[in-house]
Parts: C-alpha cells; sequence; structure tokens
C-alpha cells in the first residue's frame, strides 16, 4: 500500500486539538468573529446545523411539545429568586446595564449615564426562570397539565477559554421547558427528551452514545436530577452532547407555577428543562472526521451528493453541464432515509480535482465527478467518503453507468450513515476499560497511550463529603465522572473510591 | 339579517387598538412578558412565524443566498466605524458591559465592578458592522463575488413605546448582506430582494402591498437608496413590511470589503441589505383579522383545518375518534398551495363550542364539527373562516358527505387564500384616494372619517432643506411619506409642496 497524501496537514493522532481547529478551518465550517470568544458559522456549519434543527424540531413536535419564543433577556430579580441557579450561573453572565450610547467628548461614544437601567439586565444563559414566570401564568388547573414548550434560541455564558462549537460564549440550541404534576409525570417526561436525543445522536447523526445520570456533583445549578448523553471521542475523551434536568419543585416554588388539582387543592408543578446545541457539530466533528476532513453523516448533510462537471472552459461545456444537470434532477426526485435526496451540481469556476479536496474536506457523503466522455457515454465516477482511497493509495473512484448510479444512490448513501455508526460504535466500545481499582485507574490514564479512552468503573454512589473527596482524587488526575448508565447489567463488587459496595456503575474519563 | 353576537367584545371600527390587543391575546398570539419592551411569544403566534420563516428561507435559499450566524455582540468599535449608521442607531441600544454578577452586600446580587469589560458590547440592532467585519476576510478577489449571507437572528432595539409585533425591544427576523463588484449589480440584487418579499407578502400572506422607494428622510442609517414593501392595514395607515438597501461603498469602506479586479486593482465592494421581521405578524392580523379574530391565510397557517369531534365523555365516543382520526389521515395526505395539508384532530376535553370559537378566534381556514351522528352516516360539518356568518346570523355549517368534503378541502384552501387577498386588494384600492393640492391634503385627513386611508400624490422629489420642510409640514398632520412605487405610470402636474414640476407618484399617510 502506497503513502495516502492526506488532505489535513494534521493527523488525528499527532495533535488532535490542532486536527479539530484544521478541519473546522478547511471545511469552512466555523471561525472566530473577531467578538471575544463569540463565532461565525459559516454556511457549511450553519447547513449542517439546520438539518439538526429539522430533524430535533420534528421529533420535538411530534412529542406534542410546542415552541414559543421568551425574551433575550431576564431581569436580575427574576434570575435570583432561585438560589443554587444564580449561584451556578452568576459567575459567567453578560449583563446589560445601559439602554443607549452618548459622545465621550473624544470623538467616541460611551454608555450614556442617564439612560443606566434601574435593574440590571441578564443576557439569557437559559431560560428557566423567564419561562416559569410565563408558566405561572399559563398554568391554573390540573387541566392545563402537562405544559410543554420549547425554544430554539442563543444563550450566553461567559467563558473564559473558548473553543468552537465546544465551548462559545455565545452558542444556539433548543431548550425545553415542561411542568407536570407530579414527580412520576415530570421524571418520564426528563427521561422521554433523554431517550428523544440518545435515538437522535445514533439515528440522525451516526454517534453512539451512553444515556445516564450525571452523579449529583455535576448536576445542573438548581436541579434535583441530570441526566445526559455522553459520547466518545476520537482522542478518547468524552463529550457531553445533550442533558434533560429534572428540576422537582425549586423553580415552580421560585417562580410560583401552581395548580388547582382534581380536589380543588393549590399544588406546585414539577418541572423539566432539556437541551442540546451547536456543541453537537463538534461532537459530530470528532466521532466521524478523518485525515481528510470531515465526513458528514447522510441524514444531517446539506448536500449529500455532490457533482462535479469536468469543466475546460470550452463549448463542449454546455452538453456535458445539461448532462449534469439532468443526472441531479434524476437523482433529486429520488428518496434516501425517509427524504428526497439532497445534490448539488457544483458549476463554479476552477478545477474539478481542487473543488474535489474542498468537498471532501466539507465530507460530501458521495462525490461525482463527470467529464465529457462519461456524458457522451452515459458514465459517471464516483467516490464514497468513508472508501476515500484504494488500496493503491489513489482515490477510489468507481466508473459506473448513470443508470446504474442512479439506481444504488440511495442505498449507498444509508449504508454510509450504518457504516459510520458501525465505525463510531467499534471504535467506542473497544475503548471503555473496565477498571477495579485506585491504582489501576491511575496507572490507566498515565500510560504513555495518547487517548486511553473511558473507565468503566463500579461505584456506592456516595454524597456529600465522601463524593467531594472522590471528585478531588478524580480532578488530580484530570478525570471526571461522565454518567451512570440507565441500561446497564446489575453490578457487584466494591467501590474503588469508598470501599464500600457497589451499588452502579458510571465512566470515568477526560472530557471537553 | 339577526344581529351577529362576534367573537370579540372590540369591533375594528369602535376601537381598532383595542381590537387588535385583543386578537392577539384572544388568539393567545403573544403577550407581556414581564420584561420591558419584550414579548412572549406563544404556540399559534410561533407556529405563523415558522411557517413563515420555512416559505421565506425556501425563497432566500432558491436565490442562491447561504444562511450563516453571525455574534449577537457588536464590539463598541465596529459599531463606531460608520458614522451616520451609528448616529441613526445610537439612542436605542442595549449595552453590555459587565461579564459577571456579584453580592451587593445587601443579599442581593450586582454587577462585578472587576468584571467591567475594557470595551462595551453593543446587543445587535442589525449586524451590518459585524458582517461587514466577516465580509472582509471573505472577499478578496472579483471570484468570490456576488457573497451572499442571510441570517435568521434576534435582534434589540431600545424602543421606549411598544406594541406586540409592531414594535418591541427584542424582535425577531431575517436580514440579508450580500457583497457586490459594482452598483448595478448591488442594485439588481437590492430590487430582487425587494421583489421577493413583494411576492412573499401578496402570495404568502395574501396581503397586498406596495413595492416601492422610501425618500431620502426615511432611509436607513447609512444607505444611499432604501426600499420598502407598504401595506394598508384595516384602520387606513400604512405598515412598512420589509425593506432593502442599497448601502453603496460606505460600509465596505468603512469594513474594509475590497477585492481585486480582473485587471488586478483593488476596488471597494457594493453592498446591500434587506429584511422582514415578526411585525409581518401584526400586518396579518390587521390585514385579515375580523371582528371575530384572525383569519390566518391558509399557506401560512400551522393547522389549516381542525377536526373537532363532539365528544361527550361516553364509550361511543371511541368509534367517533376513530372516524375523525380516519379522516384527519385522509386529509394528511392531500395537498393544497403545493404542500401536504396540515389537519390537526383536536381531541382536548370539553366542549367543541367552546372549542371552536378558540379556533375561530385564531382564524384556522376549515373547521370541521363531528358529532357521533355524522360518523355514523359517513358524514361532516365544515365552517370557512371567511364565511363564518349565515344570513340569518348563525354560523355557517356546512354538512356533506366526509368524501364530497375529501374532494373539495385542497380547493377551498386555495380558493380562501386568494379570496382574503383579493378582500384586502379592494379595500386597500378603495382606500387610495389621489390628491392634489395641500388644502385638500389637509381636508383629507382631517375629515371626521375614522380611517382615511392613504393620499397619492405626485411631488417634485426635493431635497435638503426643501425636504425636511415637506416632512415638517406632514409631520404636523402626523403624516409620513410612504414610498414612491417601482410600477407606476408617468405622471403629471405640480408637486403639492414644492409647486415645482412633479416627477414621481408618492403615497402619503399615517404610519405603525
Amino acid at each position: 500500500m502506497s503513502a495516502i497524501r492526506h488532505a489535513l496537514t494534521t493527523k488525528r493522532e499527532d495533535d488532535f486539538a490542532q486536527w479539530y481547529q484544521e478541519v473546522i478551518s478547511e471545511a469552512e465550517m466555523a471561525e472566530e468573529s473577531g467578538v471575544r470568544g463569540c463565532m461565525v458559522i459559516k454556511p457549511w456549519g450553519y447547513g449542517i446545523w439546520e438539518r439538526m434543527q429539522r430533524l430535533m424540531d420534528d421529533r420535538i413536535k411530534e412529542a406534542g411539545v410546542s415552541n414559543c419564543y421568551f425574551p433575550l433577556f431576564i431581569p436580575l430579580s427574576y434570575f435570583a429568586k432561585e438560589a443554587e441557579h444564580v449561584d451556578g450561573f452568576a459567575k459567567e453572565m453578560a449583563v446589560v446595564t445601559h439602554h443607549r450610547l452618548v459622545s465621550d467628548g473624544k470623538g467616541g461614544l460611551t454608555p450614556d449615564p442617564e439612560a443606566k437601567l434601574e435593574e440590571p439586565l441578564i443576557v439569557r444563559p437559559t431560560s428557566e426562570t423567564v419561562i416559569g414566570s410565563a408558566m405561572s401564568r399559563w398554568v391554573q388547573s390540573w387541566r392545563d397539565l402537562p405544559l410543554m414548550t420549547n425554544q430554539w434560541a442563543n444563550v450566553v455564558r461567559w467563558e473564559m477559554r473558548t473553543r468552537m462549537f465546544l465551548r462559545t460564549s455565545e452558542f444556539l440550541w433548543q431548550e425545553g421547558h415542561t411542568a407536570h404534576a407530579d414527580r412520576q409525570e415530570a421524571m418520564e417526561e426528563t427521561l422521554r427528551a433523554l431517550e428523544m436525543y440518545r435515538d437522535f445522536a445514533e439515528t440522525e447523526l451516526a454517534m453512539p452514545v451512553i444515556a445516564g445520570e450525571k452523579p449529583e456533583n455535576e448536576r445542573f445549578p438548581g436541579a434535583v436530577a441530570t441526566y445526559s448523553i455522553e459520547a466518545m471521542m476520537q482522542d478518547g475523551k468524552a463529550l457531553q452532547a445533550g442533558t434533560s434536568h429534572y428540576l422537582g419543585t425549586g423553580f415552580a416554588k421560585a417562580a410560583g407555577i401552581t395548580y388547582q388539582d382534581r380536589e380543588g387543592t393549590q399544588q406546585l408543578c414539577h418541572t423539566t428543562s432539556w437541551g442540546t446545541s451547536t456543541r453537537m457539530i463538534g461532537g459530530l466533528i470528532m466521532t466521524h472526521g478523518d485525515d481528510d476532513g470531515l465526513r458528514v453523516p447522510p441524514m444531517v448533510a446539506p448536500h449529500q451528493i455532490v457533482i462535479l462537471p469536468m469543466l475546460r472552459d470550452k463549448p463542449e461545456d454546455a452538453e456535458l453541464l445539461a448532462y449534469c444537470e439532468e443526472l441531479r434532477r434524476s437523482l433529486s426526485a429520488r428518496y434516501a432515509l425517509g427524504e428526497k435526496l439532497r445534490v448539488l451540481l457544483d458549476k463554479r469556476p476552477g478545477k474539478a480535482t481542487q473543488k474535489r479536496w474542498g468537498w471532501v474536506k466539507k465530507g460530501v457523503p458521495l462525490i461525482l465527478e463527470i467529464g465529457g466522455r462519461d456524458a457522451a457515454n452515459g458514465q459517471i465516477t464516483v467516490v464514497r467518503r468513508d472508501r476515500l482511497w484504494n488500496t493503491e493509495g489513489k482515490v477510489n473512484f468507481q466508473a459506473m453507468s448513470q443508470e446504474a448510479f442512479l439506481g444504488i444512490a440511495a442505498g449507498e448513501l444509508e449504508d454510509l450513515q450504518g457504516a459510520l455508526y458501525a465505525e463510531a460504535l467499534a471504535k467506542r466500545d473497544a475503548n471503555i476499560t473496565k477498571i477495579d481499582s485506585m491504582e489501576e485507574l491511575n496507572a490507566f490514564f498515565s500510560e504513555t497511550k495518547r487517548y486511553p479512552g473511558w473507565a468503566e468503573v463500579v461505584w456506592s454512589r456516595p454524597t456529600g463529603d465522601e463524593l467531594e473527596d472522590v471528585v478531588k482524587q478524580l480532578k488530580s488526575l484530570k478525570l471526571t465522572m461522565r454518567n451512570t448508565p440507565l441500561r446497564s447489567d446489575p453490578v457487584e463488587g466494591t467501590c474503588l473510591f469508598t470501599g464500600q459496595p457497589a451499588v452502579e456503575r458510571i465512566y470515568v474519563a477526560r472530557a471537553y
């Protein structure tokens, strides 16, 4: 096998962080905006987000949840009502204090002291408090329950160290907020949302995840229980790709969300919230990317097939373009994965080879190159993004008749969707190691092995000071507890942290 | 004809402003949020916005424009680069000055003086400056042009007097931003966007509009030319429902958007921007609403058909529900106006009559009520929202077989879409009056007639002080110039403001 000249400069195994930045830049997904901690999401990155949005939104609506829109600004007093919540967020919020600018006398502008707000406004880091205020108006009787809302919005959490898609001061997300009559219904909704996220991640994103409960120390500020889906990136680190919280009655009490039950008694609602964000795009990159760039699962690919005519700036081009346009039309009328195929005919000027590498780096599932001779013979050549190289280290183009390709296109996309999932699953499972003692844990994560993966341990689910102690021990190894899987066999043995009988399984890993 | 008991308390002719608020409240479209100047958009209002978004987004993509996402925050220095622009907006912007809260020593929180930003951030009122900064990186050569981007986002303009959907401190919109090689291409794009808006308003919203150029005094801050679509509300006032700006090279100069032309010379780009917002929902209400609430054009109705089973809380309900569900399924498989029908089976508990009035006020195009006997006989009853009352002042339900209804449903929706447009167009045209002199103008708008409509005048297109004088005269009558229609016969006569020969037509009206 000859040496392959990969499309990226940095290989995953050499410098994963650098590779990640290179994919984002080379696939033209996003870039620094010049505004501290905020990124510009470029068409290819945003196109993937739009696909995620549409598919997630379908699932949210299917569950009977209604989309609404709530204010960007939250008065400080709303925010301060839930003590744990405000403590958890106060350290990283953008505060609006003025509503007008005025000349600073030096040719510039400055906030107008005459236009200082009586009460500062917080740019929402999350919307429990402002949505809680609306819910307190909307819920009167048991007949109004469950109340299930969702919003697609931008939120701001002031971050000191940012990384594109994974941790930015402003990000885009959906946040579901629901109110229920009792604990059981609220817990069911919390877990329904979690299961929706799990299935979305695995089906649409082809990204295997573990759905489970976060340990107490990792709970959302003010929550009674927090659940997450955790995915393993190719460097073995964990990425929390979605969370769902059972909030108990704390937020309902703070906001006054009460209802009259069937017996006429006033009761507090039990609320939930759940969210996924543009962070999933980071997860997608680090799950499926390779040394040639991104590989986008067909279900979320803005274009699933790109047709590249090999234009020569000659009159014959017209015939070639007509052939390609006809092919585009035929393909676009077909279905794969439950939707019409999304096909782009790339007519931009420039060499087809150069354009090909652009699409390879963007991770388009199927790339077609068609020359004048192909057009004359009713032929095409195609390469599948997950089989980019042949055994001779050349780009693995397959030639076939147009008709043959029309017959297999949908099947190839469906197969590719499944292949990406299978590959990621195999990688993840190969990198989860059962560990029984602190010595072993220490050794495992101190090894020279660059990407150790996750440790699976059993523990006694300590709380309070005992838990604090565990967290501290792990922190010294730069480790965190990820979650306790919902789907798990019964556990045996002893907690490696406390020496007490173990009650459940938990994953320990380095994380984003 | 008997007296009709309309569903709303306030009639349009008695108090249009009050009627508008009542529609929004009774149709459960939006409400005050408790946060100054910000509203909560409720599911029905947001559902209409989602429909508008999807249809507008299709048009935007069809034009070859790519969606992106740019930062919410704009550093003050970016904003200050374009002098006219910052002057136009500085009076009404939310300013972020701190990034953390700290205890105020009295049990509350206050912005942390240690976390004061070196440079204040503006919450975007519009994104020309921050997008211009990105464009300056993206455009290098003539090959990169045209560069056409759009974003769907929230923006904030601090408003002292707010009115839901029409003028709120935060609102949702799309903003297109494009860069071109020369004036001609940029003007073509400006007018393409304007025409897209006109066609969208008339086709999707069934709202007739005049597309034209705003007078100089109404230009967007920093623009060379501003165009708008103007719709007439049922109180005769004008609503600017979308704008498109040719920005010349001013923003390009401020942000450094330059390109190397084919000859190798550096040139400034010519830029455009264009936007439509949640304000269109206000326009929809005031164009199509009647004394029974909203009437939503089928193309933007979240549900086009609502099926109300007349449940009796008895075992027979199961059979009735099965019949209705089967009908819902059959209808949902059919197409109208180019899309699958959107049909809701409303199974909520409660009396069908009461639920009916809820849907009437929301303006659902077709409402079906189906009782047990109907189900047994394969019948339905249906009322069309624009033909709600019969000549006896009763709700105009028509009975027919299920099969007959399946045959006509799509046609009825298409007819209703057209009927709403025709009705609005006739109303508007009947309320445009040609006026030749200031005396006439004065009299026209001083009349006791409650809703005078628009005056159509010819003018000499004065500039500078002369224009200022016209603006002042009109202001004393609470009037503004709306726009100069693009589609217009040649004009004759004398400008009623200046006495000079007229060069074009312009509409004068009270406005939102």
